[in-house]
């Protein structure tokens, strides 16, 4: 396995059609980047009979490692982590914490994916919690959003630590040496938001970072790109990520609804068919999957569970990005541990 | 004045484009609804100017009263409340306070607006404090959303109050006699969320309500229209909210910036050129103008800052109906007093 700069492990099964865009995911990656090693966890005989319809992973290495199980999505994490640990999810995450890989990328049960993670490759000294971040897009490229959903109960060293290592990720993703870091907030004032917030402000205002501190932001500011990095805590990050989901689903759902329901409405849409093919090249979300959970002793990836394997490519895409970057090794060294 | 059903006591000057877009608002009201009586505070030569110009409003019976002063959106809350008694936000809510007028409406600062209809109108006995309630489209119709965030803190009480002031509110607006009410979090298992709001969900799951308690809701689940009523703590709530304003923003702008970045999306932007206008209708925020301030002894409208005539104009017809639909009365009978 030398002849590899790093190796990921893969969860084949989680999320739908699964392992079929797993598989067809790292097809994609590999025509782009030969440099990365798979092991693959999951069901070796539907894993290897999706292999052998994908000619681009069949050239290169690989290693399947089967497994008996799988955590299903309706598995409640208490139950996952009892009976999980012949399952794909478990495996590929030992694997990490067994350092037979340097990251996991999972499309299964977010909340086993994080609990197990924590359990086994353990949070990086002193960091007490980890945290979801997640790509936004915005007018001149994308911000990373964190927390997404981890922390429901969020304090003030969670607000200051997570802008440390919202800032590395920033840096390794997009190489931008001073990235800007924002609190979101409901309003722009000082005076505005409850105490942990205020707390966590003063001492980012005052205390020198290794970003610029924007001071706080608000939910429709995102989009303007003018902030790279978007602290917030699990809840209302969750709630923010969600209700922007909708949002697009309702205004792109409407406009569809509209284009179909006259026959002018449909020869505009077949006139207009290329421009409606950029529009959704542009706003393809795609793009952006992988939630990463940052904290922990490795990286690792959550993909989509309803992504296909384009999406899969990306998160892939994501995580060579990381390891590249040294992710890891730039955070640690921020806590004083290395 | 008693052959009018209704007076709403206007402040003519808050937000862009004012008084203008307000008596012009007014105007578009008094076509088709001639039953209400406006009581219109502001610079009253600034306002007759405008009414002169308003063949609509000419017609119809108003009073003017002169306020010098206005509070403007810079005005810290404090410093609007020390010196804003002369001023146009000062005065209508006072002329509710005493009863000359039965509900206020405003474009001005939020804030201001907020603390001083406490401190004039002050709250009904038994709730704590006032929440922010606005209307969000969906796919059916439109869901209330509450509290769009004037409680950044909140606790049991305030879940459990708002649940019953929001589903009266949906009630007198959509009349629908048993509206379905949720509670937003970041799933929909009973173990997510923190601690009060998995207190507020026990107790609605095991009292008897005057609506259908549905249970926990997320973000994306809002624009199915299954759930009428939306409960959430003001932060969540108002970065939801924001989150969502700039999501549109981005969708529209970014599909924009398709159409006219090249001469054959220009063409297909003018053969669509029909659609386009009911997408536009479909998609009108402006229908949806009014943040309603609730648990007051009154109720208090708060216009969009930006909004134009039609928006202020859609806020008044919001305001006809929670006054005609006796929306105060039947908020108080659910707190035992009247």
């Amino acid at each position: 396995m030398s002849s590899f700069d790093y190796t990921i492990a893969i969860d084949a099964m989680g999320g739908d059609n699964s392992p079929k865009k797993v598989i067809d995911g790292i097809g994609l990656f590999l025509k782009e980047d030969k440099s990365i090693f798979f092991n693959i966890y999951g069901d070796e005989a539907l894993i290897q009979n999706h292999i052998n319809q994908n000619k681009s992973i069949q050239q290169f290495q690989y290693k399947i490692f089967h497994c008996s199980t799988k955590i299903e999505n309706e598995n409640s994490v208490r139950n996952a982590i009892k009976v999980g640990k012949d399952s794909s999810m478990w495996r590929s995450i030992d694997s990490v914490n067994k350092k037979d890989s340097d990251l996991v990328i999972s499309s299964g049960n977010t909340g086993a994916l994080l609990v197990i993670s924590k359990l086994l490759i353990k949070m990086i000294n002193g960091i007490d919690k980890p945290a979801i971040a997640g790509l936004w897009p915005n007018f001149k490229n994308a911000s990373i959003v964190m927390d997404l959903g981890a922390n429901i109960d969020f304090n003030e060293k969670n607000y200051l630590d997570f802008s440390k290592i919202g800032a590395e990720l920033y840096r390794v993703i997009f190489d931008k040496q001073e990235p800007v870091v924002a609190l979101l907030n409901v309003g722009s004032e000082e005076v505005k938001g409850h105490e942990e917030l205020k707390n966590s402000f003063a001492k980012l205002a005052n205390q020198k970072n290794n970003f610029i501190f924007h001071g706080y932001m608000e939910g429709n500011q995102i989009k303007d790109g003018n902030v790279d990095v978007v602290i917030t805590d699990g809840f209302s990050g969750n709630i923010a990520l969600k209700t922007a989901e909708g949002t697009v689903n309702y205004i792109t759902t409407e406009i569809k609804k509209i284009y179909s329901s006259s026959i002018f409405g449909k020869f505009c849409y077949l006139v207009s068919f290329f421009i409606f093919r950029e529009i959704k090249k542009t706003l393809d979300p795609r793009k952006y999957n992988g939630g990463i959970f940052l904290g922990l002793n490795a990286p690792v990836i959550k993909s989509h569970g309803g992504a296909d394997s384009l999406a899969f490519y990306y998160s892939l895409k994501l995580s060579a990005k990381i390891l590249r970057g040294n992710l890891l090794k730039k955070i640690k060294l921020n806590f004083n541990n290395e």
